[in-house]
């Protein structure tokens, strides 16, 4: 395992595919087979696959090479094999969601996304791996670039599969940092779409989770998100996804904010460093980037989020609760001990504690607006660091309280319901990190934009 | 059967009998038995239940009776034995949704409302008929006044429980119109709370359904709701109900405004004469009833809501199609033609045009936001009339386009996301014919106090 930079590393790509599938030099089931190479290969390491349909896939990719050689292919995602989190239903394959109490549980049926993805034609290759219930307890995955290191949570395998080089693309989601996190842990690009942009399907429970896109490229991710949110829609009453159906060109941001977070004072000094070297070289291009002391929006903005990780927990462990609840009733062996202190947490919270979650929430949406007229979007680390440490609980000691690493850069954008974009442009001690876009909500493609000008355009920062 | 008179009619009540066992001179045991005798005797024709737990009830009934005894009722609705309608899960019984290809199915889960519910102390006595999925394919319920007619939909078996004196509330769900066209047929009080106002649980799939509450009276539709609502809280991301933990007492509205609906046109003359015999009452109590000539907000607000009948059908039936279209490919012969006939048209909308929907939505809701500095509510009736024949399908013949009966007086609430309260207070050709009121959002609580004041003080009209 040689470590990652970023200098050598080179994601998977799609779209750098498609010419040849036109044209006849390659095809969908050949780049689906390259795919099942590398899987072989890395995933007695890697661990990020729950199931696979390999005959399934195999079955799509050719009947989608059939359509490329007709000049008829469904979308510019057409072949695209991708990785599901097995959070969302799949009509060929288990949902267990990493959960002993659903082993085996098979209900046949296609999430919104997943049908969507099928109807533009991309390859549904499998499930990956989520910690149990989307929660921190973890699965089996580990970092592609050091397997003692976490791949993040709770989309370890989707971040993991794109990292690993298995697929092109894998569907996350995120409720606090799931999406984001893992993307950083990975070196991936990844996005967490504006709240209820991308229709979750029957995963409706929580009001401040969406299903998102981890990809190895910008062009992948904003294609795979349009493709799906072009068919399924947005959540039930939701507005949907904003923008072209085309990857948007690379944009230069005028004004940049740096978002702090309460995560600031944890953050390590390599890791600040790099972060500070991309702010650098972003201001040596002539960008503002304002600091939390340059605007008193700002600087209000930043106290209405500290706290945010704990009014995240708060909110989702409530909305979560009366599932779990009946699951535990149901099966209590098959919950593990870390989800059952969470249920017993949100057990103590009542309706009033709830609402005035829920409106210390509206007050801090209201500080972000407030910050729309100042910047393009915010600025930040898109995690604490590169991925911690992770080797398994240590028999005989009580379970660790953060096996996926700490969200506590990911909580503001979740409970903002804004769109965050993470890029791969730094490198830390030899695991990536990623500096993630924060935007206003539904200038999704305005951050991806951003993002796709700064993957263009930043030098890759190593600490 | 001898028809409906509200003059005759008595409901069943709980409120009322509480006192007695707080004194020992009653039990809820007893209360449930003689419930289970009325059930007993009315069932074979009303046809309004599809299962019931009777062991557990009488379980629930003589725990409950032990609280009253020593003085500790866990709220005012300990003992109240009630009715769910079968989209709700619970975990003692099946949740069949009155659908064959959900036949058997039994997650043994509790909906938040059902355990909350029991929380209360409610002896949640059974599941109640429902249109297949919530929808206008009709279950095997009679109008409890008369067998020939409709009780409505589709919360059918919820409103014919409570008007056959079976039960002294049930729980109903309204999407288009389901809980108040129903309790109109039935000669029931009901409340279609605010969106989101009562938690869905597991119901989460629409952006206008709502969770309410048949009853006998204004006393116990309140109480329930808030009882539910106290422990419940409201559905994922939404403030919840508000309101007192007692009934509100009666309150005379300054102002109200007659809400005409695009179903003005087709109410039958009998059913307008009774509705301007309860409008001329208010006015001669000296309240200020406006038309929708006297002001261009309302005009300009009854412009808006035509139509909403198509749009509210429009919105669900993509909101819905997802599901239904699983449901579909799982088990073909397990849904009926008039389902597929949705879900067929919810398939032809694409993403773009239930956006186009929403914004329109949106649209009418702004002109109902403009109406609240002008009048307490908007009054109207519940349904163009009374419950409508329907003695089922004619074999040979396509089946009937509304056997229980026409929303068109309920979609506008339903677009709104506005509470309605319907008061039993006319008799149209000896059936009943309710007389709604609908208020801005949250004020839930208001309108039940103006519903109460209408109930103690107008004359029941009988045409």
């Amino acid at each position: 395992m040689p470590g990652y930079s970023p200098h050598t590393f080179k994601a998977l790509s799609f779209h750098d595919a498609t010419p040849r599938f036109a044209d006849g030099t390659d095809t969908p089931r050949a780049y689906l087979e390259r795919c099942l190479e590398t899987i072989a290969e890395r995933e007695p390491v890697v661990r990020a696959w729950v199931v696979m349909n390999e005959a399934g896939a195999r079955e799509a990719a050719d009947a989608s090479t059939a359509r490329w050689k007709a000049g008829k292919p469904l979308s510019a995602i057409d072949g695209l094999p991708i990785g599901i989190k097995d959070l969302l239903e799949t009509r060929d394959m288990p949902t267990q969601m990493g959960c002993d109490a659903y082993r085996g549980n098979f209900p046949v049926r296609d999430n919104a996304g997943v049908w969507a993805l099928r109807e533009a034609g991309a390859v549904v290759l499998g499930k990956t791996v989520t910690t149990e219930l989307g929660g921190t307890h973890p699965g089996p995955t580990t970092n592609p670039f050091n397997p003692s290191h976490t791949p993040g949570g709770s989309s370890s395998g989707s971040a993991a599969v794109v990292a690993a080089r298995m697929v092109p693309a894998a569907i996350g989601t995120q409720v606090g940092g799931s999406i984001i996190r893992p993307a950083s842990y990975c070196g991936n690009v990844a996005l967490k779409p504006t709240q209820g942009a991308i229709n979750r399907g029957e995963r409706q429970a929580t009001s401040m989770s969406t299903h998102g896109v981890h990809a190895g490229c910008i062009e992948d991710m904003w294609q795979v998100a349009i493709e799906v949110a072009r068919r399924a829609g947005g959540d039930p009453g939701r507005l949907g996804l904003f923008g072209p159906m085309a990857p948007p060109p690379a944009r230069r941001p005028l004004t940049l904010a740096v978002m702090e977070t309460e995560g600031w004072p944890a953050l390590d000094s390599d890791s600040r460093t790099a972060f500070e070297q991309v702010v650098e070289q972003l201001r040596s291009q002539g960008m503002t980037v304002l600091r939390r002391s340059d605007h008193h929006l700002l600087e209000s903005f930043e106290r209405a989020i500290d706290g945010a990780q704990a009014l995240a927990n708060a909110v989702t462990g409530w909305e979560n609760h009366w599932s779990i609840r009946n699951l535990v009733a149901q099966k209590p062996e098959g919950v593990s001990a870390r989800t059952k202190a969470v249920l017993k947490a949100a057990e103590r919270m009542t309706p009033e504690d709830y609402r005035a979650r829920l409106m210390q929430r509206e007050e801090v949406r209201r500080r972000h607006e407030a910050l729309a007229p100042l910047v393009d979007a915010l600025i930040a680390p898109a995690s604490p660091g590169p991925a911690p440490v992770w080797t398994g609980e240590t028999p005989g000691q009580p379970p660790a309280g953060r096996p996926t690493g700490d969200s506590v850069f990911n909580s503001p954008s979740s409970i903002l319901g804004a769109p965050a974009v993470t890029t791969p442009l730094t490198a830390v001690r030899g695991l990536p990190m990623g500096i993630q876009l924060v935007g206003q909500p539904h200038t999704d493609a305005g951050i991806t934009a951003i993002a796709r000008w700064m993957m263009e355009t930043v030098e890759r920062v190593v600490v």
